[in-house]
């Protein structure tokens, strides 16, 4: 796809990215300036939804426009039991800043849309109905323009469609934005894709809504690759696949190696979301091979080959659903079951009660585990060579399948355990966690364990291509655009 | 829907089922006599395919029709792989009863069109284009239809088209027909549909087809219930949810309760495909909990209750899933990828090369395991309460939830293990077994285990509805329709 633009407001660069170049924009608290030119003809922003997402982005924006005259103000069901939580955050119907979904959608210049996936399906007809003439859309994931493309139907012609698309969860596209107050530039890197200009202004509106929230850079894309690749990317790698693994590499160690449980969790989950996300966060996903010593080397080599495959499969299976619009379908039938059977709890299993002693008991950070850093590293390289494959651009597969993974949602489970990670994700994405989680587990254990424990040979090929694989040279260019910060977790 | 039709060469009858009445005809060696009858004008009979249900269907119809002047042919792939197979079989170039699939479509008065789902949908215009005008084409499964709703498209209006769809796969088709030649009578329950009728001739078509099969009994649906019902059954107890609430159960005796590996796997896997299947096809559902003595009871109502709504809401997203086109467009691009990655195996971990070494070790019955059969008669129930809440005719429940599983399946599976059993079905029920056995799992883990291991106590109102379910009295009605027979299997 073609990722050049061009802005009117802000200063773009053209970065190369293996054998690709890309225009971007480099976001900062020094932008923030600039905001109200990107917004020009918007006084009223209205974030509709307080679910994971929206607390993020309507207080981000609120900071970022404090000072000037746009106004940002939430829009509620009314009677939501989300009211208190906007209140506590400075929303209040007192000072003009929370409202009925309604009322403020139809009273804002832009529309953020913010509610679940299941819920845009639902009220859509509605909510474009209500909207001001000539008033822009903001939507933070193409799932509604997978949907309008499974059922026939489109936007509405008198209205500008843009998205902007934090390359993480909400919780941490609010945290990173409260550490950037210290540290300019660190945040979430955002994606924006313009679905209709009708007005030569979307682009700009975009643009500016990202670094609004605090984006450190900002790409392009469209609202189709980016439903694909975000509803993918949940499935695999982010946390579908990260959890599938744990279970699947946890049990091993128990059952059939007869490792104590705490040490095996150590061994999996603590490895995974600790030392392996932190090495690759700093420097890159060949610094964790680099790390090992010869023996860890060869290990990590078997363990590679044995995953690689198998974990291609279930990927490919991922990205055939959701491309299909069948995953989008499953997404809105599941939702009509809520009433019926609500989402249950995963981590009251007995291996998560182990991960909160751990948790408890930790001191220091554990010896990285070769097992464990062959599978998470092929499960990752796994979705990283799809989504090239597909022609999804650097930008995009990198913060899909790597950053968004160590900076994102890592972080919060090592913090708070999986089912806390899970929690704080979309319902889109928790719907897709339940689903894929297992059938990583199945296939890893049926085809990669057997392989492996079997004495199945590294494939020298597939190290080979590991090893010089261009998304190294791509993630160091990529990491130069944003300060090197740890996201700080605290309760 | 209208279970009642009418036969102008079979008797039929009016069986009381609980609330509601359905017209079946009884089968029977007795009856062979009369399908001349039943294909009047039909000379040649083409079976299309040679993998689950072709061979058996082939050698009971030749072998029902012998002494006749109906001719059955098999049809297959040019060079394909089967050839060999189907001429140790007896069907060969040789005799005139074997030949190139568009060669024996093209010929033939009747074609029973057994080439796997994928297959089907990818040659169907082809094959509707060959066919003779005014011949009857036979589905033995409604996948077909499904795959033409979910892309808008009808079967020509040229030919009768019928279904007969053998509530067992084929394996124990052929060998309960086989068995049959000594106890008149015992074979595999056959539905059937008629879905165009462009001559009067297609009730008394499908029905002789059926009696021809060795069906016991034969019962009325239509091919989209048909399709709704099988597609899901066997990703529900008949495959998919028995292979992951073993590996659940399995896991949690070895891993939480100190169990030996052999013991568990007696505790569970052994359970169900031993006792637990025979005595449900002996004498009901209800009979595995009064085999019980009091402590067992209550274990197995505690159990009962913390699996049923859990299983139900695994059950609840198959059906939508079939009932939206979801799963057959999952079926067709799966079929897509099998270039790039076959089925892989599912029998290589160590849970299942236990369970090789259990059944060489094999000696008389394990004692009834409480909890194994709580779980699995709540996975049962509750399959058969959600097709009654769709629904589906008792006969239709009963076959896809209780008598495919306990006649046919199981013991396969009991006699040579879970692969075994998946890959001797069709390609559409082994993806389903994949997909759906590890969601089984980890519902099962993450919701029943928690609350049965956490002691919750037994619902009340749920276990009085199950001893007092009406599938009870049905089920001894039905199996008044059949001879008792266990199928015998050999190498």
């Amino acid at each position: 796809m073609d990722t050049t633009f061009t802005s009117k407001v802000f200063d773009t660069e053209t970065i190369r990215l293996a054998e690709t170049e890309e225009t971007i924009v480099r976001g900062g608290r020094d932008k923030f300036s600039l905001l109200p030119a990107a917004f020009e003809g918007i006084s009223r922003i209205g974030v509709i939804g307080w679910g994971s997402q929206g607390p993020a982005q309507a207080q981000n924006l609120r900071d970022s426009l404090e000072g000037t005259d746009i106004r940002v103000k939430v829009g509620l069901r009314q009677g939501s039991n989300s009211m208190a939580s906007a209140r506590e955050a400075g929303f209040t119907e007192d000072n003009g800043t929370l409202g009925e979904m309604y009322e403020v959608i139809g009273e804002s210049d832009m529309v953020i849309l913010l509610i679940s996936d299941a819920a845009q399906v639902e009220h859509y007809k509605k909510i474009f109905a209500t909207m001001k003439d000539g008033a822009t859309l903001g939507l933070s994931h193409g799932f509604l323009l997978g949907h309008l493309e499974s059922v026939g139907e489109k936007f509405p012609a008198n209205m500008n469609v843009i998205g902007v698309c934090p390359k993480g969860m909400g919780p941490s596209v609010r945290r990173l934005y409260v550490q950037g107050k210290e540290i300019n530039g660190a945040g979430i890197n955002c994606s924006f894709a313009v679905e209709q200009d009708i007005d030569g202004r979307a682009t700009d509106q975009a643009l500016g809504w990202a670094i609004g929230l605090g984006a450190p850079y900002v790409f392009k894309t469209t609202l189709g690759y980016e439903y694909r690749s975000d509803i993918f990317g949940e499935r695999g790698i982010l946390l579908g696949a990260v959890h599938g693994i744990s279970e699947a590499m946890y049990r091993r160690l128990v059952m059939e190696k007869g490792m104590g449980e705490k040490e095996a969790f150590i061994a999996t989950v603590e490895n995974i979301t600790g030392p392996l996300s932190k090495t690759i966060s700093h420097e890159g996903i060949i610094a964790v091979y680099n790390r090992l010593d010869d023996e860890g080397r060869k290990t990590f080599e078997r363990m590679y080959s044995a995953a690689y495959h198998p974990a291609f499969e279930i990927l490919l299976e991922i990205y055939d659903e959701v491309s299909s619009g069948n995953e989008i379908r499953s997404v809105v039938m599941a939702g009509r079951r809520f009433d019926r059977y609500p989402m249950g709890r995963i981590d009251g299993t007995r291996m998560w009660r182990v991960g909160e002693e751990v948790r408890a008991e930790r001191s220091g950070e554990p010896e990285l585990n070769a097992e464990t850093a062959g599978l998470y590293c092929a499960v990752m390289m796994a979705q990283i060579d799809l989504l090239l494959e597909k022609g999804h651009c650097y930008s995009e597969v990198c913060n899909e399948s790597v950053i968004e993974a160590v900076d994102s949602l890592n972080p919060y489970m090592h913090f708070k355990g999986v089912a806390h990670m899970v929690d704080n994700c979309s319902t889109t994405a928790r719907l897709g966690s339940r689903k894929w989680a297992p059938r990583f587990d199945y296939n890893i254990m049926q085809q990669a364990f057997v392989a492996f424990d079997g004495g199945r040979e590294a494939d020298e090929k597939l190290v080979a291509a590991f090893r010089d694989h261009k998304i190294h040279d791509v993630l160091a260019t990529v990491a130069t655009m944003r300060p090197s910060v740890d996201i700080s977790l605290t309760e």
